[in-house]
This record gives structure tokens, sequence and C-alpha cells, in this order.
């Protein structure tokens, strides 16, 4: 069975949108990562770090779904990180209303022995010497090493990204910082640039728009299912890569047809992730709406052109 | 043979983007339209107006491509239609600098007789009641009706447009238009309110961003193929248009299936559209360009997800 290592936060979210607003709830790249590799036949595992106001049923909830959590330090007296945000009325943009970093601040991450070996290692948004400290624990080079990033990370901490970069072998992105990394208006030469800073597949999501897989004079698109309500955006990036890398962890294949694949994979769960608060469409998630919604994604996409025969009349 | 009447614009335009600006050159969505569908093996026929400054080479270009013009009207001492707009730098959005109507403000279409059967009639983009008046010259109602629009006539002559457009078949609108036209962000929800408004298809045009097909409950993509340079993004739209009614036209077939096929063929030949000034690279393009890029476009879209057996280990 394959072992993906997630290293990400663990967070309490606070979420206002056009159709209702949340208290703290349950969030965290980690935690969306987490639930969407969780459809998968993985051993999972979770490097993070809480303070002792997070809840115990907000662990259960992962651990429920086999998901090894011996690498989260619990901080006795600390805070969980806190993010609160609110989108605008088309949800494609979001301002962030509060940031407190809280425990995350002096996060150490302690790669648990037994994960030391994993398969694939997903590298959550996070300050690049931190998610560089995680590769540097490996006992094996993983098959696969994914990275996710922000701008954040590119204004403030440029040689340290370009340094975990550099260790990498898929870096995921989304548009807007792809051009700003490579200051390349085309996401074609901008997927381009980046994979010689290192990664050799990029993964530029587009949010509404969907996302493009490049590896060298290869693309891949797999569109965002076109849904009748986008309830919340929060964590449908995460979701997609927790979908990405579950499926890979999974097969331990990675040719390129095959993280095609991953990738339809990740679209798909990141079209429930949108239709509830946080993480509440995730915890519900069932087997059999994840196949059905497959099958929509191939009606979507699949088409029959055949360029052997000529047209017929 | 399908038989496809063209009814649109012939026009001049002159182009202002990021990568230099041209004088008054060949445009018009008629011609786009027309250059387009001369990539299948169809009989085609354009109604359209100009004036006497219309260079007698433009026309020959067309009929070189076997496109009957005994339905565009040569106004003697009249001007042609002219436009003159400026991309700004991410092409995504323009300004209108002129517009000049000239023999476009009196246009009057008179179909010809051999197309008053045509199995498609593509409605370029103009006022309705011209529109309109092309429907009514029809003997047999035509297997396809397909019209395009934009939000000019939504602000001025909504109710004329909600006429014609209760006649016809298939609609292709942009996003913005499709939500203004509905009041409704969703584009799920506005393709079933338009669809509500008589068009059994719907087609919304996201430029970059790929095309959307719907049809009841079934909805199909195409993204745009992705590419280095996008030089000039006029007339990608009826390019679109051009392929899509082109491939309809020479099949003879309207199930959905065959439809997906057609919004394929109109994001190929749109890609090539956008790589060059107006219609300079539509003129120039190869049957076996075409069909090397419509393996592309099979290559970005086409994934293997077998549903019926479970995932390997």
């Amino acid at each position: 069975m394959g072992k993906l290592l997630i290293v990400g936060t663990l967070a309490f979210d606070a979420i206002e949108t056009p159709f209702g607003k949340t208290d703290k709830i349950l969030g965290g790249a980690a935690t969306f990562i987490g639930l969407a590799a969780a459809q998968f036949e993985i051993a999972s595992a979770i490097v993070s770090v809480v303070g002792d106001d997070f809840p115990e049923s907000y662990l259960d909830l992962l651990k429920d779904r086999n998901i090894d959590l011996s690498g989260v330090e619990i901080v006795q007296g600390g805070k969980t990180f806190f993010w609160k945000g609110k989108y605008q009325n088309d949800l494609n943009t979001r301002d962030t209303l509060v940031t407190e970093l809280n425990t995350l601040a002096d996060f150490k991450p302690v790669v648990p022995d037994n994960f030391k070996d994993a398969d694939v290692v997903m590298l959550g948004n996070l300050h690049p010497s931190i998610q560089m400290s995680v590769i540097d624990q490996m006992t094996e080079r993983p098959k696969l090493i994914v990275l996710d990033t922000m701008n954040f990370w590119m204004d403030n901490t440029w040689d340290e990204l370009m340094q975990v970069i550099g260790r990498i072998d898929v870096i995921t992105i989304n548009d807007e910082e792809a051009r700003q990394m490579t200051k390349e208006h085309s996401l074609v030469r901008a997927a381009a640039k980046i994979q010689e800073m290192g990664p050799k597949y990029v993964v530029i999501k587009k949010g509404e728009h969907g996302a493009l897989l490049f590896h060298k004079e290869q693309i891949f698109f797999a569109p965002a299912l076109p849904l009748e309500e986008v309830f919340d955006p929060t964590g449908a990036g995460d979701t997609f890569a927790g979908g990405f890398v579950g499926h890979l962890a999974e097969t331990r294949n990675t040719t390129f047809e095959n993280m095609k694949n991953a990738v339809i994979h990740g679209s798909n769960l990141a079209s429930f992730c949108v239709e509830k608060f946080g993480t509440e469409r995730m915890q519900q998630l069932k087997k059999d709406e994840v196949n059905h919604r497959l099958l929509q994604f191939k009606e979507l996409t699949q088409f029959n052109i055949e360029l052997e025969q000529p047209h017929a009349l």
C-alpha cells in the first residue's frame, strides 16, 4: 500500500461568502489534503502543529480516516493557526481579514519514523525552509515530492523557495503566481521556465477555469466541473492537491498518462469541496458520489473525432 | 454536400495589440466564419453588404475557397463597415476606438435562391431584425439555425432579440453576456434560462478559458489550446463559430455527440486564428496543420480512468 506524507497546516478558519458566514471551523491545508487523499487506498500521515485549543474531535475526524497523526505536535498553552477571510460576490477574489500564525510561527516539523520512506510527499503551502526540512528528514528519496506555494513566499523568501523548488518533482501553483514567478504572461512559457527551476512537472491551478499539467512538451487540461452553485471555494486548491497525490500514492505510477488521471481525480474532489462551507462536504463524501461525478467528468470532456478516416459526407 | 448559409459583416478592421498595429485590413464576422468553414467539405454562401471601397482581392480570396458571394451587395459610392480597436496588455479586454457602420446601417439581407434550403444557417452578430429577416426568407426550415449576438443588442433591442432567439436552435454567446442576459452568475443556471428562451443548445464562449456546450442536462467543455503566444484575438469567436457550423453542415448530424466534435473543431480553428493579425493565419492554413492540432486537442483533454474496475494497488 502506497504511503503518503502530508505536511501542512491544521487550522481554524472563519469564512464569509455571499451565502453566509461561519465562526471558527476546521480548516488548514493538511486537513483538506488529508480528507481528499483519504478517498484512496493508501497509508497517510500528517505532519503539523496545533495549540491545545484544537478540539479532540477534529483530530478524531482525521484519525477515523486512517490518517496517522503521530507527527502532529500539540503545543500546550499554545493557540492554533487562525485565518479569517471574506469572498467577494463573484467568489474569485477574497480578502484576508485576520491571519494569526500562533503555534505555526515556531513550527519544526518532525517526520514520524514510519513515514520517512513515504512514496509520495505533499508539501503544503508553508515557509520554504520548513518544506526543506521535511525533505531532509526522508531516509529514502520519495518516488514523488509535490510542493504547493504562494506569492507571499515569492515576495519574502525567494532564495529559500528556489532552493526547495530545486529538489522537488511537481509544483502546484495558481496562474497569477506562475506569472509572477516567471514574469511570463503565457502559461505555456511560464511552465517551461518553472521546469528549468527544478520541478519536472508543473500544475497550474486556474480555479473555476480548471487546471493545467505541464511536462516537457506535453500538456494536459482538466476543467472545473460546471456547478449550479459554488458555495465556498476555501480548500478547493488543497483538495485538488489531495486528490492528485492520493491517486499517485495509491497507484505508485508517475507516468504522464497516470498523472493525467491524478489531475482528474483532484478536479473531481475539488468540485465537491466548494459545495458547502469548509470541510463539511468532504466529511460526508461517499465513494459512489465520487464515481458518479468521475463519469460526469468523462461526459464533460471526452469526444470521439477519428483522425485516421476522412470526414463522412 | 451540406449547405451552409452565413450572414454577417464583411469589414475593414484596424487593430492594435501589445505586439503591433495594422492599418485597415480584412475583417468582419462573415469573413472569419467563412474562412473557418471553408476547411470542411461543404457548399457555403455569405450574405452581406460592402461599399465599392472593398477590394476585389478580398472578395476573390473568399471566392477562391468556393464561397458563394452572390448574396453580397456592393453599394456603389458606399463605404464598407469599419472597426478599430485596441487590446490591453493581457489581451482579455479591448477598447473600441472607432465604429463606422457605413453601408451596414441600411443592410437588407437577400438570401440567394440556391441557399434558401441551406442545411445550416449561421446568423452572425447583427441587429436581431436583420437576423430575423434571413430566417423568414428560408423556404425550408434549416436543420440547424445558429445565432451569435452581443450585449449591445441586449441593451438596445431586447424585444427583437427575444423574438429571433425564439426561432433558433443554437446560440453562441460569451460568458459575461450570458450572465447579463439571465442575471445568473452560474453559467449552468444561465444556460438553463437561455434554453427556456428558445435555443435547445447554448454555447458559452470563455475566450482563453475555452467554451461550454449545454443541452438539457448535458454539458461539454472544450479548452482553448494553451499557446506560447496569442498575437491578436480578433475573429477568434467567429472562427470558432465557423468551425462549429462547418463541421455540422458537413456531417449533417446534429446529435449532442456530434455537436461535441463541432465544438472541438471550432476551438481548434480558433487556436490558429489568434496566432497572427486578422485573417492572416487562416488564409495560409493547411489541412495537415489542422489535423495535427486536433491530435494535440486529444492529448490535451483525453484521459483513461476505468470506472468499472476497482483501483489497482
